[in-house]
């Protein structure tokens, strides 16, 4: 099943070119009542409506570092730290936006916006502190992420051993089309991935590459505690712009139309836009550090 | 105005040993609509009700190194990254706890658990994009946060270039007792701050030692976007077990009790508890890392 939030909030799930709309005020309602909601009766046709993020979580787990070869590129440019198994921090769930919807290039703040497209898993059911062996009870299904990144804010931050606002400004955590539910997805494990700008292939990879499973993943970070609807990612694969010999060449610019594709779950489409068409304003910036440089 | 949440998530304010109801579902709502609600007429004696974290926000941002007297003592001994300016991640929303309620110590995660009083900021309305002239706008109250922390799993984070899970395991997050609304604090930037464990003073600071004011922390933090309720941290003072000599001598144990005080803002007092007391199971660990050791 294909579980869609649109229009002002509605949750329904698709039938063919339809949207079957559900009788659940929100999508974190429709996982905390157990997947259980009654049709309306009404129905809309796919292509007339606006669909949003799928969903917004309570809290949203941002896996780094989980992809072999996304860890070996960054190694390759010294790029990065070491990275050790279940890197993990909290991305912003005020900063998530849907399908179609765009992304605002902060220019006041960076020069150097990326992308990194990821598998979200979405969890089903609240609870803590349980083993691989009990995760798959807690996954409901599985959606796309693309985790939009000001590099030269995230260099700086990594200087002091942490990374967040780099990756959590307004308009950075584009997520959908829709969520998967599980049964659809035999084994989350052997998806291929593929990322392109402007029609043009940059990253490829396939989720067979992760270092820790989803079971894992999904195991390890319980000790956080989940509340039913949580989303947690698990890492990107190798292509993003930084690690380019001309990463200048790669990074996002305003007109600039994303495509994240994930096998099996769908294609999440954005596109760029500048400050001054979003906002009609000077770009914002910070004395903290004064304009991007 | 202090402002609390108590038994079943009921809002109120005191009124000297008394609270006074207030007719509204939860104090994200209160913020949500400006801070106006009606009384609903019942009264309590505070020594009858029981306070709860006084708010559960949708985002909590938390500021690290922000206070020069903190950083030099981590750098003394070689523990931190250097701490640039406005280092911020986002905590646990789901690990929050109230005044008087237990930490659980993960006896199956970590060996050495540690605290940090810090004074934190309750925004009272949504906003984006502003600058610190305006951020006295956003400001409702204060509150006070113990920033517990498991430093063992925090050195492994941070070799990566990040930190969060030390510090978002169930129940590391105590805040309250309660939101002082900003009217009654005349200013945030002279007030001394003590932490004491079993009575003993272990941190001690004042909040004129922050290296960014608070309305340049509020503004710059604006980028990420604010959903009224949201917290924000604003770093620690020196004193945390980590950095003493004899470190192990400090780390909490279960049975401890700690108070953390911050002047003109209130006391929040918490206790250490075993897992063993909390759940009555082996303790949870996980098979990414093994036991603590």
């Amino acid at each position: 099943m294909k579980l869609v939030t649109f229009n002002d909030g509605r949750v329904g799930h698709l039938d063919g070119e339809a949207v079957v709309e559900l009788d659940v005020p929100s999508m974190r309602d429709f996982f905390e009542q157990e997947g259980r909601a009654e049709e309306t009766g009404r129905r809309f046709p796919l292509a007339e409506v606006t669909l949003q993020a799928p969903i917004v979580p309570k809290k949203f787990f941002h896996t780094a570092g989980n992809f072999t070869d996304h860890h070996d590129e960054l190694t390759a440019v010294d790029w990065s730290h070491p990275v050790h198994k279940g890197i993990v921090f909290f991305q912003n769930v005020d900063a998530i936006i849907g399908p179609d919807q765009p992304i605002v290039y902060p220019e006041g703040l960076t020069k150097e916006l990326d992308y990194e497209l990821e598998l979200a898993i979405v969890i089903g059911k609240s609870g803590k502190f349980f083993g691989p062996e009990e995760a798959e009870d807690y996954i409901a299904g599985y959606t796309v992420f693309n985790d939009i990144t000001a590099r030269d804010i995230q260099r700086r931050e990594m200087q002091s051993g942490v990374f967040s606002f780099s990756k959590a400004i307004d308009t950075f955590c584009p997520i959908g089309p829709w969520i998967i539910t599980k049964d659809e997805v035999p084994d989350p494990h052997t998806l291929a991935m593929e990322l392109r700008v402007n029609g043009e292939r940059r990253q490829t990879g396939n989720t067979q590459q992760m270092i820790i499973s989803i079971p894992h993943l999904v195991a390890y970070h319980s000790a956080q505690g989940y509340t039913a609807g949580d989303i947690i990612t698990t890492g990107t694969i190798s292509g993003v712009a930084a690690v380019q010999p001309n990463p200048f060449d790669f990074y996002l610019q305003p007109g600039d139309r994303i495509e994240a594709e994930i096998e099996g779950i769908g294609t999440l489409r954005n596109h760029v836009i500048s400050w001054k068409d979003a906002h009609d304003t000077e770009p914002f910036s910070s004395d903290l550090y004064g304009p991007a440089n």
